[in-house]
């Protein structure tokens, strides 16, 4: 790997937020959701499904009586939990939130078992079972989040105990399994581990945490197939149905990515988010270990996703079935799935990549979920989510027709399966490791998020000080401060949305086009204390197209401004979202609104198809007739805020 | 009741069917459709699912020895089977079929048991289980289907050994249900039985059939609530799942239309098959008994069904899940159902209404379920059927989107549940039952099929003879032969999607305004032999659309040319259907190609966005580029006869 590509995320504790925008984010988080989240694994919030999993640690722990409730992996709820609150503490300390941390942890450590295992399902239920069904069960993948939650934990609190008790389990797991002859060759049902053990690797620089990952993913997909072999040793069984037959042997192999090697790979296929977890893992492991065949399956993985299977707010996922990729250019907006945790995952992967690749494309993903469906999928009030993020909605479609019934109309207080809440909890905590990258170069911007950082370009000491209203607008401002001269390469992104931008440094114009490469201005000259950067993105409010190949997308357009994607509400546009069209050509209005970061909404030009007469024929000659109408978009982050209602980000358009 | 409405089918025995459209589809069932599933009936075809049908007979007949195979409904397999070949046998004897028939009813006879009772399953798998799960078990199913086939089987061939094993069972089921103290209070679980027990009534005019029918539709969404009941007494357990916990109780109460007596039932909901069956009986049990608050029901039901919930193709059922309904312009065209048995069920309540409203609507409607969904149901070979009969069909999709994957793409040479298979021999077989009505005023002519007629209008003898080349063109024409002259009305539909009409009799021009009463135009006279009347319906093709309320059919048309609704399919228009577009106003070109009846395929002024360049962006700035294409329409009925292909009835339209 050239030094150019020799990146990592600057230390999250060397950034400041200070962003408009992302403070308003961080603190809602912070301040609402994570206290609810608290409540909710307590069982002390009753709005949504039951939790129990704090009572399952302590159950497992003997310190109190009772059966465990919930999936087999509620425990990973707790871990994701606790790596939220990790990021939380890193930015903003609070004594209080760490106690009750550490209290968590205490309790995870009493639950642990003398060898280092821990599960409060198997502890609880089955103890004689443990890694016999990893195919179904998630052992793996819930010591994969303690394992993340630990590093977090240690990062953000210097405090060692939660990764001492991370580390004894990953000793065990490494006892377990392994390429040894009275080792176990399976791996990860759900993958997570593998990401995790490498994120331990650079944590603690111990060999054998990303020895253990690559095994897990070389394995995976090897023949004879461990999850069929570890079946029949259970008896042909399986855990979801409990039924003797080979039905039970539940899911293709497709569904868990153990279709093909990692390597012979080539679609992004099956369960979204195991897919996202294991690229990232790979990645990772590539990025450690410089496997450039694990690279380019990387590379082509995420391509496919990229350019063939995401929606346009960073969505992934089209089938509720197996909430799974399906295929190429198949991205239906309504039976969508798209669900949070997936994007979460992709938002992780493409991070890895981007620290190899350094190719502006990754970030422009990773800047694509961040504006889009991730804080879509949280309400306003913080204590409301979304498991799917459709891009289209008639809530009496959700309701009564069963094929759209995994479509919620609005935000839920809880899910039964609560992935994705804490999921989103930890990716806004942790902003601040999508933002900058520093290398040998210099510093790259990934993302304009108004923050400083503080790094070291060749000895010296340099704060990078980024101010911007983004989303909002384009115009972002940056100033260094430095101990002393130093020359370095100051890399800023240019979006790919961005048809236009200027670049000021010091006050003096310059060409941006001659600085382009892979996404990025690279600006490389010895820079001086106090130095000025002005970057300004051409921000027009427009309608952008699908690849005509996305069947679902024909004839359609979505409104986007900068990152972010609008859509129609009901709450604004009336009923029936499908009897408007927008204007080609149509010229946008920004309207004030009271949005998260001073959003505003846009108004347009549009048709609406007048409805005919009650008691007119179903079918009839072609001749709508139409009325010339104002359309107004919200940002799709914001969308569902305001009671039930219909909601569309691709809309007709008319010539 | 009025005159008027009091109408009747004309006997199929007094109809000779020379018409050139439908004595092919007649001949195809006849030659090859009967033939073919006879030997699939009989496990002599390997092509498709096993059927076993006949052997189970055999088995419960102690013939053979074995298991019974199947559904527990397989039985109606052979009597939907010897229903269709009654038909034929009437229309166009056949000894050796006759013969073939006669064994089968022997065989039937000989699994009867000594009370009357009879079905393969029970007899063989659980003979004290009779009548325990009507909710789930389709008894009162099967032994419909017997009954029907069996009047048909009398009236076709005079024999009447059928009608009395059918009378028997009938009797047997009369003995066990019904209003008085030790009989049992149940109604079937899968309507059907109350549809055939009104026409055992009319075919032997015993008052008790008739009596049992109303019994079984009253008794339906009554409290207590009778398949709760029998469900704690078979100990909580259910058929298809084998589970003793409550959701073994399987269906919601819409699913099978038990949420509410019949005459409270507002919207069609549940089990498309299930529902128009009911609303079949009710209708004719309304006819039989002069009930008018079942009649209103039926109204409301039917328009509920045909001005709401009704596909352009005469398709009912939106969703996969239960075959159901859903809701008021829910219509997705990729995710339909649409089931045939569905449509052949719409054209026995639209029957059943006509004879009691004398209204050109419900005609309209069997024209449109004739000329479009049903003939689609089957391959242009006579082996290869749809169940399910979409209206926007991506193959890829089908077979890599699981939300998809009840679509097939092309039809199937049988299913393991074959249901729709031998419905649409039955239908297309009693073709002649659909084409006139006669009642006091004179004779209705419902549909424009080529045929001739005999009636005996005030005492006269008449041959009424209708000649056209419908649905290919609109010019329709009859010829009166009398022993004497008669007056009486000849009323001829004027079909709901024609815009202009022009009728001559005797040659003289005659103008239709004033003629038209419920969508017929009257013509009451004295009629004399040799009579002639010429109707010309203006048969251009146009573009049609859907109401605004129907959101998948938002900006797009359907291109029809009289009854016959056409699409696009990628064999004429290459792939990525959705990237086409029929210009608004567009003129059509009719072209001869080789389709049954001799229609025409159609071709219009439409456009193609060109795909992009290979990796170019999933998301781009809207500019689609255009080309002018030619595009061609073949009729929906004869889609998916050239390889597997894309097809689409909705196409965009471009201003």
């Amino acid at each position: 790997m050239d030094d150019l590509k020799a990146t990592a995320s600057a230390r999250r504790k060397d950034i400041t937020l200070t962003d408009a925008f992302w403070s308003g984010y961080e603190k809602l988080i912070r301040e609402v959701s994570i206290p609810y989240q608290w409540r909710t694994l307590n069982d002390e919030e009753i709005s949504g499904e039951p939790s129990h999993a704090i009572r399952n640690f302590k159950i497992a722990a003997g310190l109190e009586k009772g059966d465990f409730y919930g999936f087999v992996f509620q425990d990973s709820d707790v871990y994701k939990w606790l790596e939220g609150v990790s990021y939380s503490l890193e930015g903003r300390p609070d004594k209080k939130l760490e106690e009750t941390a550490d209290r968590v942890i205490d309790l995870i450590g009493r639950a642990q078992q003398p060898d280092g295992y821990l599960d409060t399902y198997f502890i609880i239920k089955a103890p004689e079972k443990r890694w016999t069904n990893l195919c179904d069960c998630h052992e793996l993948y819930c010591a994969g989040h303690m394992i993340e939650a630990a590093v977090a934990y240690a990062e953000a609190t210097g405090k060692t105990k939660f990764l001492g008790i991370a580390c004894r389990l990953a000793d065990h797991i490494d006892s377990v399994f392994g390429p040894e002859p009275q080792k176990k060759k399976g791996y990860p049902g759900h993958e997570e581990m593998e990401l995790a053990l490498v994120r331990l690797f650079r944590a603690t620089q111990n060999e054998r945490y990303l020895k253990l990952a690559a095994y897990f993913i070389n394995q995976r997909g090897t023949e004879p197939y461990y999850f069929l072999e570890e079946w029949e040793k259970r008896g042909k069984t399986g855990f979801w149905t409990g039924v003797h037959e080979q039905e039970a042997f539940g899911v293709s192999r497709l569904y868990n990515q153990t279709h093909l090697p990692v390597r012979k790979q080539e679609k992004a296929v099956g369960h979204a988010v195991r897919a996202v977890y294991l690229y990232t893992a790979m990645a990772g492991t590539a990025a450690e270990t410089g496997d450039e065949s694990l690279l380019a399956a990387c590379r082509r993985l995420w391509d496919d996703v990229a350019e063939r299977q995401m929606y346009i707010t960073g969505g992934i996922g089209a089938t509720h079935s197996g909430e799974a990729f399906t295929f190429d250019y198949d991205l239906p907006n309504d039976t969508v799935y798209a669900e949070t945790c997936a994007s979460v995952g992709l938002v992780f992967f493409s991070e890895q990549m981007l620290q190899m690749e350094s190719d502006g494309k990754y970030a422009d993903v990773i800047e694509k979920a961040l504006y889009n469906i991730l804080p879509a999928s949280v309400a306003l009030d913080g204590k409301h989510f979304f498991y799917v993020n459709p891009l289209e909605v008639w809530p009496e479609a959700c309701e009564k027709n069963p094929d759209r019934a995994h479509v919620k109309p609005v935000r839920q207080p809880w899910f039964g399966c609560a992935c994705c809440p804490p999921n989103l909890v930890r990716l806004v905590e942790s902003l601040r490791s999508y933002l900058y990258r520093v290398g040998p170069e210099g510093i790259f911007v990934d993302q304009y998020v108004g923050s400083s950082v503080r790094f070291t370009p060749g000895g010296a000491s340099c704060t990078l000080e980024q101010k911007s209203g983004y989303p909002r607008d384009g115009g972002i401002s940056f100033r260094l401060t430095l101990d002393k001269p130093a020359e370095f390469q100051l890399a800023l992104r240019l979006p790919g949305w961005c048809g236009k931008a200027s670049l000021r440094v010091n006050g003096e114009g310059t060409d941006c086009a001659g600085l382009l490469h892979s996404g990025y201005l690279l600006l490389r000259r010895t820079w001086h204390d106090g130095d000025r950067v002005e970057l300004n993105l051409d921000m027009p409010a427009r309608l952008m197209a699908a690849d005509p190949r996305v069947r679902a997308d024909a004839g359609r357009a979505a409104i986007q401004r900068g990152p972010v994607v609008y859509c129609l509400e009901e709450a604004d546009n009336g009923a029936n979202l499908s009897a408007l069209s927008v204007k080609r050509g149509t010229a946008f209005r920004t309207v004030t609104d009271s949005l998260p970061g001073g959003m505003p909404a846009l108004e347009c030009e549009g048709f609406r198809i007048r409805e005919g007469e009650p008691g007119g024929a179903l079918y009839r000659p072609y001749a709508p007739s139409e009325e010339p109408v104002t359309l107004r978009a919200v940002p799709y982050f914001a969308w569902g805020n305001r009671g039930k209602g219909e909601m569309a980000v691709w809309v007709r358009v008319k010539e």
